[in-house]
C-alpha cells in the first residue's frame, strides 16, 4: 500500500489545505514523508454529512453483515502486511514486538466485537406482551431493543498507534453498535493512521455499505477535533488522551445545543498497595516486579503504576533496595513523541526539586533525543497529604513512593485519591482484613482492582473494565476495553403495539436471531 | 401521622430557617398548613455527609435485604392511608381516583424494582477464567460486577405527587441500585412529600438501615437544589420537570471539579402521525380518542400528545371536526400550580394570537381560579416550517395540528422535530410501507413509538422506554420509568485475580446467588 498524505472522507481520498503535520520518528528525531495538510470545516462538514447518511442504512445491518464487516477491517489490517509494523514503530519508537502484539490485540478486538454482535445480547431484547383483559386497564404490547446512538467521533491515542487509534476500541465497539464512525487521528502517526484507514476504507468497500461509515481526518485538536465533537450530526464522543484534552471536548461537548455523551479516558496513577504480610514474604520480589511493570513500554500505559503505598520499615527498605537496583538497571526508552518526552522530564524534575519528594533511583540514559530515563521517588505521608501536585500523573516510567506510619494511614491516603483505572493490591491470606478494608473504598475510587499483580496489561476480554471514576474516566459507567465497551454507544427504543411486520427482527414473535430475550422480565431463549 | 413542616434528615426532623414554603391548593387558591421553612448550605452538608457515611453498608446490603427495603417503603406508604390521597388531591388539584392510581403506580413500583434486586441481573456478573498456560502471555482471572454510583440527588415532579416525587421512580431504581438517596423536595406539594418521606424514613429504621440512606429537604431550586447538585459527595441526579431547570442542573453537574451524570426528563411535545390508510377508515375516532388522551389529568403528563400531523383533505376534516366536537364537550379541569396555569395560559394565548395558527376549538371554562381549558390549534406545514416556537411545549391540555401537503412533507417534519419522549403512529394495514419510512427517522428522535395508541400513560415494566434524545432527556442512553432505569446509576467494576474470601459473593465461585452471569461471554446460571 502506498501512503499519499491524504484524508480519507468516504470512498474518497484528498488533500487537506491546512498546517501540514509531519511524523517525527522520536528514534532520531528526523520528519518523515510524506507531510499530511490539515483538514478544516468543509472537511468535517463532509465527513459527519456523509456518516448521516451512511446511519439508516448501517445501523440496521443484519448482525451478520455487521460482523462480517469488523472481520473484514481485521483482516484488511492483517493484509497491510509488515509496512504497517514498520511505519508504526517508526512513527511512535515503539519496538517491533510490542507493535506486533498491539496489531494482534487490534485484529483480536474486532474479532471479539463481531463474536459480540452476532451473540446479541447488546440489543437487550425485551417483551413485555400483551395483557387485554387486565384490569382496571388492559396491558399494550411493549418491546424494546438498543439501536446505535448515532455517528460517533473517535479520536486516536497517541500511545497506542494502533489499539487506540484509527481500528481501535473505540472504532470497533462503535462499529459493533452500528454507529459510522469519524476518527480525528492522532498526528504523531499520520502514516500508520493512513494504513489503518485505508484498510477499513477498503472493507467498507468490499462489504457493499454506505460510504459514509467512515472517515478519518487530520488536523489540529483546536479546529478538526473541536468541530466534529461540535458537529451537530455526532452523537458520542470517544477519546482517550491528556485530561486538559479530555475536559476540553467535554466541555464542547456540554455546551452544544444538544449535548452529547463524552467516553474520555484521561489520566490515572494507578496506586499499588503493599500490605503487610505480603511484604514480610516477598518485599524484594515486588520491587522487581513493580519495577518491571514500570517500566514496560517506557511507562506509556494509562495504567502504568505512578504510586506506591507500603508501611515505612525494613520491609519499605528492602521494597525500595529491589527497586532501585532493578530501576539502574534498566535502560533508557524512546518516548513516542518530542512533545511526551519533554513532558515526561518536565515532571520527573519538578518531582526531583521538590523539597518534600526523594530521589530513589533514577535509570540509565539513552542515545537518542527523546529517551525517557526511568525514574522512582519517595516522600511520606505526611509530606504527601501537603501537596496537591503529588497526585498529579507524570505521563512516563515515573513512580512515587509513598512511605506510611501505619496500614491505617494507607487506608486514609486510599481516601484522598481521586478517580483511577486501576488500584493493586500485594497481599497474603494474613493480609485479608486489611484488605477487606481497603476494597470498598478502592470500588468507590477505581475501574479495576487487582490482586498479586500489576496493573500493566489490559486484557480484552468481556469482564475487564478499563474506565474508572473522574478524573480517570468522564464516565464512569462505561468501560473502554471490552466487550462491554459497546453500551457506550447504545439507547433504548420502545415499540408499542407494533404490528409483526413493522417490528425489528429481534422483537419479532419466534425470536427469529434466536437471541436471548427478557420476557416480563424473566431472562429466555424464546 | 401528623405533617410537622419539618425536613428529614437521616432520622432527624428539623425546620429550615430560610423562606418559608406553603402549599397552595389550586381547587380553591388557599394556602396550606403548615408551612415548611427551606433549607440551606447546612442541611445540604448534613444529608450529603450522611448519605455518604452510609453508602459502603447499604450498597452491600443482601439483594434480600435491599428487596426487602424496597417493599417496607411500599407497605410503609400504603399504611399512611387516606390522609395521603386527601393531602396530595388537595395539594395538586388531581382527582380522587387519579391519585389512588398513581399511589398504585407508585408501590408497584418500588415492588417490581424488589423483584429485580433480588433476580440480580443488574449486577451483569461476567467472569473470564484465568488461562495461566495461555501464549504468549497467561490470562488472568477477571470478573465483573456493577456496584451503585454513590448518593443520589433526586428531584421531585410537580405533576406527579407521588409517582415522580419523593418515593417515586427516581428512588425506587437509585435505592434498588444500593444508591442512597437525597430527596429535594418539590414546593408544590410539601405535605404529600412530608407523608412520603417519613413513611421511607421509618422503613430504613425497620430494616435496620443506616439512617444516611434517605434524607429530605425542601428549599428553592436555586438554593437547596443546586447545592446539593454541587456537593462533592452526590454522584448523580434524577430530575423530572421543565426544561430550563433540567439544563440549570446540567450545568451545575457538568461544571463541578468531578462531573457526575444528570438524568432530566424534560420536554417533550410526543408528535402523533395521522397515516392515511388510517384516516380513511377510523378519522373521527382518531379524532376523539386523541382528545381524551389530550385532556387526560389537565393535559399534564410528559407525553401528551402537543403535536399532530395529518394530510390535508376531506379526512383530516373530519378528524378535526370530531376532535372539536370532543374538545369543546371537554371540561376545564383544575392545574397542579399556579405557575404552571400562568404558563399553560400564556402559551395558549402565544398560539391563539400567532397569525399562522388557526384556533380549532377550545374547552369549557371552569369555575376555580386556577382552571384549564383544552385547547385545539392548526396550522399549515409551511407554516410550522418558518415557526421555531411551534415546536415548544406548552404544558397542559393544548395541541397543535399541522396540515401537510402530503406524507413526504410529514416525514420531512418528522426530520426536524428535536427528541422526544414518544411518537405515535395511527395506520392501517396499507399505510405499512409509509409507516416503514416513518420508524427509522423516528428512532432517531424517540424513545418509545406507538402504533394505534395514545402517549398518555406510561406502563412500569421491563420493556418500558421513558427517555428519548435532548432535549427530552439529559442522556437517551436510559429510560426513568420501567426496570432498566436502575442502570442510570450504576457502574462496573473489575476484579483481577482476586482470592475468593474478597470477591463479592455476586463473583465467587459456584454462584451462590444463583445470578445469570456470563462466563467468557456465555450466558448461563453457573
Amino acid at each position: 500500500m502506498t501512503i499519499s498524505g491524504e484524508m480519507l472522507i468516504g470512498a474518497s481520498a484528498l488533500r487537506g489545505s491546512e498546517r501540514e503535520i509531519r511524523a517525527v520518528n522520536p528514534a532520531t528525531g528526523e520528519k518523515m514523508e510524506p507531510g499530511y495538510a490539515g483538514g478544516g470545516a468543509a472537511e468535517v462538514d463532509r465527513a459527519c454529512a456523509l456518516a448521516a447518511e451512511a446511519f439508516d442504512s448501517y445501523r440496521e445491518t443484519t448482525p451478520e453483515q455487521r460482523a462480517g464487516f469488523l472481520e473484514a477491517c481485521a483482516q484488511a489490517i492483517m493484509d497491510i502486511g509488515d509496512e504497517l509494523i514498520e511505519r508504526a514503530c517508526a512513527e511512535s519508537g515503539l519496538p517491533r514486538g510490542r507493535v506486533e502484539g498491539e496489531r494482534g490485540r487490534t485484529v483480536g478486538q474486532l474479532r471479539l466485537f463481531a463474536g459480540v454482535v452476532r451473540e446479541g445480547s447488546w440489543l437487550e431484547a425485551r417483551i413485555d406482551p400483551a395483557m387485554p383483559e387486565r384490569q382496571p386497564l388492559p396491558r399494550s404490547d411493549l418491546r424494546q431493543r438498543h439501536i446505535a446512538l448515532g455517528p460517533v467521533a473517535v479520536f486516536g491515542a497517541s500511545n497506542f498507534p494502533l489499539a487506540f487509534s484509527v481500528g481501535g476500541g473505540d472504532t470497533a465497539s462503535a462499529f459493533a453498535a452500528g454507529c459510522p464512525v469519524v476518527v480525528k487521528a492522532h498526528s504523531a502517526h499520520p502514516g500508520t493512521s493512513e494504513l489503518v484507514g485505508r484498510a477499513i476504507q477498503s472493507a467498507v468497500r468490499t462489504c457493499g455499505l454506505h460510504e459514509g461509515v467512515f472517515s478519518m481526518l487530520f488536523g489540529s485538536g483546536g479546529t478538526v477535533g473541536s468541530a466534529l465533537v461540535a458537529d451537530p450530526r455526532i452523537k458520542a464522543v470517544g477519546f482517550t488522551g491528556s485530561r486538559s484534552g479530555g475536559t476540553a471536548l467535554m466541555k464542547i461537548a456540554a455546551n452544544r445545543p444538544e449535548p452529547i455523551p463524552v467516553h474520555a479516558e484521561m489520566s490515572s496513577i494507578n496506586p499499588v498497595f503493599l500490605l503487610p504480610g505480603a511484604m514480610a514474604r516477598r518485599a524484594e520480589g515486588i520491587g522487581k516486579g513493580f519495577v518491571g511493570s514500570l517500566t514496560m513500554g517506557a511507562g506509556q500505559f494509562c495504567t502504568n503504576p505512578g504510586l506506591v503505598l507500603g508501611v515505612e520499615g525494613a520491609q519499605l527498605d528492602a521494597f525500595l533496595s529491589s527497586a532501585k537496583a532493578a530501576l539502574e538497571a534498566s535502560g533508557a526508552q524512546t518516548m513516542l513523541t518530542p512533545g511526551i518526552y519533554d513532558a515526561y522530564t518536565q515532571g520527573v524534575s519538578r518531582l526531583a526539586n521538590n523539597n518534600r519528594v526523594e530521589t530513589v533511583a533514577q535509570g540509565q540514559t539513552g542515545p537518542g533525543p527523546y529517551q525517557g530515563r526511568p525514574a522512582l521517588f519517595t516522600t511520606t505521608a505526611a509530606h504527601f497529604a501537603e501537596d496537591e501536585t503529588l497526585l498529579e500523573e507524570v505521563f512516563g516510567a515515573s513512580s512515587l513512593v509513598v512511605r506510611c506510619p501505619d496500614v491505617q494511614t494507607m487506608l486514609a491516603v486510599a481516601e484522598r485519591l481521586e478517580g483511577q483505572l486501576t488500584a493493586t493490591i500485594q497481599m497474603e491470606p494474613d493480609d485479608l482484613e486489611m484488605a477487606r478494608q481497603l476494597v470498598p473504598v478502592l470500588e468507590r475510587k477505581v475501574g479495576r482492582i487487582l490482586v498479586n499483580g500489576y496493573p500493566t496489561g489490559v486484557e480484552v476480554g468481556h469482564a475487564m473494565v478499563h474506565g474508572g471514576p473522574y478524573p480517570s474516566t468522564s464516565d464512569s459507567r462505561t468501560t473502554s476495553v471490552g466487550s462491554l465497551a459497546i453500551r457506550r454507544f447504545l439507547r433504548p427504543v420502545c415499540y408499542q403495539d407494533f404490528p409483526q411486520e413493522l417490528l425489528p427482527e429481534a422483537l419479532r414473535d419466534g425470536n427469529p436471531l434466536g437471541l436471548w430475550r427478557r420476557t416480563d422480565g424473566q431472562l429466555g431463549r424464546n
